[in-house]
């Protein structure tokens, strides 16, 4: 019996074979995985008016939100607040400083209302005043030594594997995946390529500039907080037209920091685009905090813009069969 | 005899064959030639220690003067002369201004004095305050209807033969080609795909953040002056690392304003890494400018730190056959 169907199946491809061919498999059947298939036929195919060369297939995704999780803090501030701790004790001058305090203290809600003032602080002591290689090792550490306090993963396994999958689907049709996030552009670049398959120059964030010196046994780069530039809202078109050079055909974002990019992509004069909303509406699986009770605002504008524009909106809920990849993320 | 000829050529491969297969013929067989070949020979072949993974061949290229010239002034310091003068008329109160009234005077010398002040002026009257869409349509039209003053070609068929020979010759052995360049990251772009097959998110330059708002029909970019990164000396690496995000293996340049991001490369710890300076030796065929009489004073230190590196020193008058292409620009 078992000899006969592993004999049918090679026959007529029928065990998984609806699994294995389908590159969105952990995407159900919705009007958002067809409306991103569709989008892509009509770019791919030279008959077409839709065709997109492939020279200017540009895609561009949001990070925090849109390919991994940004709750209950970003990855990144859980970072900043992990390091805090950790150097916390060569620094006994830090004590008297009330966002450190509150750190050490685990009263995330005195940080978070420490507002930008609060947060350009925990960057200061945890993201400059080091050599880049001196950061990227840091943040290897942390990935490699933290695990996320719900779901007890690593935080770079935890992407949404539906995500990992358009990324993919939209490399095969060759389109070239750019990240373009609030999230630091150097913190990001350590966990992209092997996460998203997303080389560092393809990454964009928010930055700010280092410093270079002759060393006595080479060259050094120095972070600094100079020339900060917060990669959010309006300035994420901004940092696309610097770092990319040309205007996106397709951008997937989750919150309306996201829409300056979605409506500068859909803007294009040349080719008919496309914009998709993830909506966090998943308190089982993930999240579900955004415009739904208890709403943070995060997407409100959104998703009525959304509609007028004919952007896909992803209820992860029902349009994901998975969140994360159960083999790295149960 | 004509078809002996070509039957013998059709067995032996011998017409043109050692020019047809040599992807460096318009270079001497000189020691830079000879060193640029056993490089990438060493880098590519699996079974030397000296090889590098093909996604780690990041090599850069300065622009001006090492890809194509930069006098008597750069072509960009040209392309703003030229707008000052096509957009004055429209502008009866720009006659006060000392810098503007040089420009209209065709009294070059004073611009130059007017040193970076100048030259910010000049930028803020012809790279700001416009689209970004804008500008490029300028500079465009600027290529389609100027011509070299001394050789009487196009700008963008002015690149060096010999270094558009390499650019090609290192993307055929799976190196990615960026430019890395004092001039103007918008300016650039404009021309680098053309020129030199490199795409807009490849090419750094000097930079300056645009501004984002809504228009009636869609989005809109706007140059400003804001943030003003002048990519150049020391910045050259700062600016590799925000935007490649990776140490190069090779670095190609042609004066002290390169030598940062040459000992950058240099002091790559993964990697034997390649340093190149071209040396503007032939005032016949282009110009002898830099430490030769009449020293400009542009490559200076350069030239002893080569030796001490082992860095590759282009004399242009011995090294190459060609300086343009011929079939461009005679």
């Amino acid at each position: 019996m078992k000899h006969a169907l592993l004999f049918s199946a090679m026959l007529f491809g029928t065990i998984g074979a609806a699994h294995a061919d389908d590159p969105l498999s952990t995407w159900n059947n919705t009007s958002s995985k067809q409306a991103i298939e569709q989008w892509v036929q009509n770019a791919t195919n030279k008959d077409r008016s839709t065709f997109i060369p492939p020279e200017k297939r540009y895609v561009v995704f949001d990070n925090d939100g849109t390919l991994w999780p940004e709750a209950p803090l970003t990855f990144q501030l859980q970072f900043a607040v992990d390091e805090v701790k950790r150097l916390a004790p060569e620094h006994p001058e830090w004590k008297n400083d009330p966002v450190v305090s509150a750190v050490l203290n685990d009263d995330l809600k005195t940080v978070v209302a420490s507002g930008e003032k609060g947060l350009i602080q925990l960057l200061e002591l945890t993201h400059s005043n080091i050599t880049t290689e001196e950061f990227n090792q840091r943040v290897s550490n942390w990935v490699d030594s933290h695990r996320d306090n719900r779901f007890g993963c690593r935080y770079d396994q935890m992407s949404y594997q539906p995500m990992r999958q358009l990324l993919d689907y939209l490399r095969e049709n060759g389109f070239k995946t750019w990240i373009v996030s609030g999230g630091g552009i150097d913190f990001m670049r350590v966990v992209a390529e092997k996460m998203y398959g997303i080389p560092p120059e393809q990454v964009i964030g928010s930055f700010s500039l280092s410093e270079f010196s002759l060393t006595d046994n080479g060259t050094q780069l120095r972070k600094t907080m100079k020339g900060a530039f917060n990669d959010d809202a309006a300035a994420k078109p901004v940092a696309i037209h610097l770092f990319m050079g040309q205007r996106p055909v397709a951008a997937f974002g989750n919150s309306d920091g996201d829409l300056a990019m979605m409506q500068y992509t859909a803007s294009n004069p040349d080719y008919k685009t496309f914009g998709l909303l993830v909506h966090h509406t998943d308190a089982e699986r993930e999240y579900a905090y955004d415009s739904h009770p208890p709403a943070s605002g995060k997407l409100v504008e959104g998703l009525s813009l959304a509609k007028e524009k004919g952007w896909a909106i992803v209820d992860m809920k029902h349009d994901w069969k998975t969140v994360f990849d159960p083999a790295l993320c149960k």
